[in-house]
């Protein structure tokens, strides 16, 4: 139990760390002071520092349901909703860090140039747990669409426009660029749906006090 | 003209590595080895590291035309082929590396948490130059889009699907993943343009040789 305690303690305080200053800008001291735990047993559970960082993306991929989904679909039905309000989060997060803020996953895909094959099938898993979430959705609304779209292809440009819309809102400190992006993607989905701008959309509308913290 | 030479081969070292590593990654003494200089000259150009770094971004900055416009849409007409030829660039760098190529600027915006104001306005404006080439693209084909069309967001949203899409064929390593991306912001193209998937893309399907090649 104290063992474990342990071991929790220490993947918890890197993975605030990596996430607030970059893997390589972590110090294995600095993971140690932030978890208070001394550096026998850090080895002894992680004998690379490589190895905190694995740890680290299973506790990120254990929680991408809990952290994606519930929390901010939270009482949506509409599976198309759910998508815009799952890119709401991310927008929350900007304008609460003042753009500050970046995807954990995404920063760590870019900063590592060549990383351990074990890393990186890890951030694969993170991304691709990310896109079955949005596929689900996509799913649930097939109806909503014609047969041509490829929703597979769909749920992972959704990840990319979070991605890089995040980069460029954080690259110029401006909550604009990630809505310019989302705005788009939402465009995108209305003129794919089934009847154009009166099909898919129409029911997804967000509610009016979040539409005008969007547009401000 | 010593003086001179010698800086620049400090900032094409720094460049390569920060590229090739990361900026964390790369330290001063990297830098004096690659390019063959002594600490000294270093000192006397870039008193700081985030200097080097500036200097970096400006030389980005200064060849972004160049490097992104010019060579691949030598040849080509249509402006919205030009977008394409520009984003199959990145393919062609994502394919010669196995899916290793990073975009040297979207990777520093996210590796560096906090950068110095200088070099955030840098990471920007190396930003708004792409996205300034991709506006003249947009601009030299306003009478394809309808009026609403908004061209400077839609200009953004190119670098965002660049951007998003560089960095998931590289989690993948599966240029799949860049091609999806592509293949949906064209889907966004031809359904944003007069006269529907006649319209727009009519006249930018790329030459067969290459789009064989996108297919695989």
């Amino acid at each position: 139990m104290e063992l474990s305690n342990t071991r929790i303690k220490l993947v918890r305080a890197a993975m605030l760390l990596f996430w607030e200053n970059g893997y390589n800008s972590t110090s294995i001291a600095d993971v140690l002071k932030k978890a208070k735990v001394n550096s026998g047993s850090l080895y002894h559970f992680f004998p690379a520092k490589t190895d905190l960082l694995a740890a680290v993306l299973d506790l990120y991929h254990d929680g991408i349901r809990q952290m994606l989904l519930e929390p901010p679909s939270a009482g949506l039905a509409d599976p198309i909703q759910k998508i815009f309000a799952v890119l709401g989060r991310y927008r929350c997060s900007l304008v609460e860090t003042d753009c500050f803020y970046c995807s954990p996953i995404g920063s760590l895909a870019l900063e590592l140039r060549d990383p351990d094959e074990r890393v990186r099938v890890r951030l694969a898993k993170n991304f691709r747990a990310w896109i079955d979430v949005i596929d689900d959705c996509l799913q649930q609304s097939k109806r909503r669409f014609p047969a041509e779209v490829n929703r597979r292809e769909l749920a992972q440009f959704v990840l990319t426009v979070m991605e890089g819309g995040v980069m460029q809102a954080r690259t110029f400190r401006d909550i604009a660029y990630f809505d310019g992006a989302v705005r788009q993607l939402r465009h995108y989905f209305v003129r794919l749906g089934r009847g154009g701008s009166r099909g898919l959309m129409r029911r997804t509308r967000m509610p009016a006090r979040t539409l005008k913290k969007k547009i401000k």
